[in-house]
């Protein structure tokens, strides 16, 4: 069965629904987190499921390279393989092709992409038909189309060309895609251009994907406002009665901001990326664990939260162990850090059911950007 | 509440008993894991419980170090401030400064040890009183007295002034040993020289210690016949109503021979530092999982197994996470080995009630060297 999608309230732009999957039934918005090598960094299942996981993502790119899709469609798929029940989302590796590229150096042709790997510098061509076939081998709820994800610093003309290929390949992927038990998602690229981005929107959404991304949105400070444009020029173009998610973001002010403007699904490595450097989300922004101010606070990361973390432990602790190398402390930091977002997202919802989105947003910013 | 042991049978010297602590009642012979730096690496308390965890093992050295006794104290002692509620032992100290003073450079002098941290160089002087202090501080449930850990290549007339001297240590932290929550062990030096240990062993238990470690055994494969002879020297002299405790001792056949000589306690790093390196025990010896031949093995690490990691996870799953260097690879390992141990303890007091002990050790032995 593919994927469904049902839409059951909206405020403005911003959705609430549910995304029926063939490993259970889950609202939107959702936050996924990411585990790029079939494991969500120090993490078992149980704690994700505990956090109120439901889709998680991991990486086609690197499961490609290691152990390869074989061995995981030889353990039964990546649900035996890594013993997550909740339904799994691939991404098509073109991202990571883009970032990973040993030396950043990859050969764009019409067929593929020539590149070497970031692991051993081996040679290697991905293309539109080969995603395909390792998210089949993979066996995830959710596959993506594989994409051109062009450079921060492309100018129009590339990124008018890159949408066209782009275009050509999801068609590609899409002719060859072939698991009734797996859905296919488009994914719209464009960059900051409006013309782009509609183009881009319509032509995908004339393939029928089971669901549609937008990509190639940079995740730093600089670019927010074109985050939020790419998002504004896209939307009216996607069907409603299918998900959209934006690839790649997970800073609690842009899962605000994305859902406002109707975004339904977000990825991002972040809450685990920050948390191994000593990091936590908090309401009042970021927390930096290693700061010695901490040292005898005996108070959780935050009173109000109820992950694992924030109920048995304190600062001074988790402090101790990130300080003194601990993994448990980037775990104890992980379990908060995604709960944190998946609690925004159950508060996003319960705001768009109330219509009071608003006033939420403006509460959170207050509190989170004043500090 | 001092702790209490309850012998309940024996078969030869070896021992069934129960050890009952203001933290519970659990039944030795038992194997304790380690928790340096109040936390077993990578595991949370809830894990350790599961797996059948009674005493943990803490660092006095470490935590004197980081984050400071007195944080830990402020925090409500150790069991608070890393949540865990089962009975907890501290070292004192001693055998740190020993094996991990920078530059193995210390200065022992009658009133205690001069050396340098092995975090920053800082100068510091470790004395039977301040260790007994900063046990105290932590709060653990049993607590070491602070001996001389001579080197392994110690000659007798060193080892006859050592455990002299270890004597002398014993009763000044004894006399300053106040608090009436906290049992305190005597320690057994003496080398391999029967009647050193047999004159540490009756001198020490002349002061009248809540129980006895044997110390100064080297965990080596080429001292073990060593170690045994250090155990059949120290033993005849410790009284039958306190529990008997050889330190850092965690090799599978080690541990099935110091429950033969009498031994009731265990503790080592053992099996969290090889999960780290990708090794598993099992009952045909150990296992790398780096070892190719696992790629695509879909069998957990030992069908019969009863922890989380053989429930749940096969071979090449682990094998996948340990070449991938994610750290939930280790955490599978340290649950399968730590429950190994402690499934090992549980096997070996069956075979002491059952009278077949010696059936077992053969059996064991013949599966866990035959390869």
């Amino acid at each position: 069965m593919k994927i469904r999608y049902e839409l059951e309230g909206t405020y403005g732009k911003a959705r609430v629904g549910k995304l029926v999957t063939n490993h259970g039934t889950f609202e939107t918005p959702m936050f996924m987190p990411v585990g790029t090598q079939a494991t969500v960094k120090t993490l078992s299942p149980e704690e994700l499921k505990e956090m109120g996981s439901a889709v998680i993502l991991s990486n086609t790119y690197h499961l490609w390279l290691r152990p390869g899709e074989d061995i995981v469609h030889q353990a039964g798929g990546l649900h035996t393989f890594m013993n997550y029940d909740g339904p799994i989302l691939t991404d098509s590796g073109g991202y990571q092709v883009f970032s990973l590229a040993k030396n950043k150096k990859k050969d764009i042709v019409e067929e593929g992409v020539h590149f070497k790997s970031h692991l051993d510098g081996k040679k290697l061509f991905l293309t539109p038909e080969l995603s395909i076939h390792i998210q089949n081998q993979l066996d995830s709820d959710i596959a993506m189309s594989f994409d051109e994800c062009p450079p921060a610093s492309a100018d129009y003309q590339y990124l008018k060309n890159s949408v066209e290929r782009t275009l050509r390949w999801a068609k590609r992927g899409l002719d060859v895609h072939r698991n009734e038990n797996q859905s296919l998602f488009g994914i719209v690229q464009g960059g900051p251009y409006e013309d782009l981005r509609k183009y881009s929107a319509i032509e995908t959404v004339k393939m029928n994907f089971d669901g549609y991304s937008i990509g190639g949105v940079a995740n730093d400070d600089e670019s927010k406002e074109d985050m939020y444009r790419a998002i504004d020029y896209s939307i009216p173009y996607l069907p409603e009665d299918k998900p959209r998610y934006l690839m790649g973001v997970g800073e609690p002010v842009d899962i605000i901001e994305g859902v406002i403007r109707g975004i339904d699904m977000f990825d991002c490595v972040l809450p685990t990326r920050i948390a191994r450097h000593g990091n936590a989300f908090t309401r009042h922004g970021k927390m930096n664990l290693k700061n010695a101010k901490y040292k005898e606070d005996f108070t959780p990361i935050e009173e109000s939260c109820d992950c694992y973390a924030c109920k048995h432990y304190t600062r001074a602790y988790i402090r101790h162990l990130i300080v003194a190398n601990e993994t448990f402390g980037a775990r104890l930091l992980s379990i908060h850090n995604i709960r944190f977002l998946i609690r925004l997202v159950e508060e996003l919802r319960e705001a768009i059911r109330n219509q009071t989105l608003m006033e939420y947003r403006e509460e959170f910013l207050k509190s989170y950007l004043g500090g």
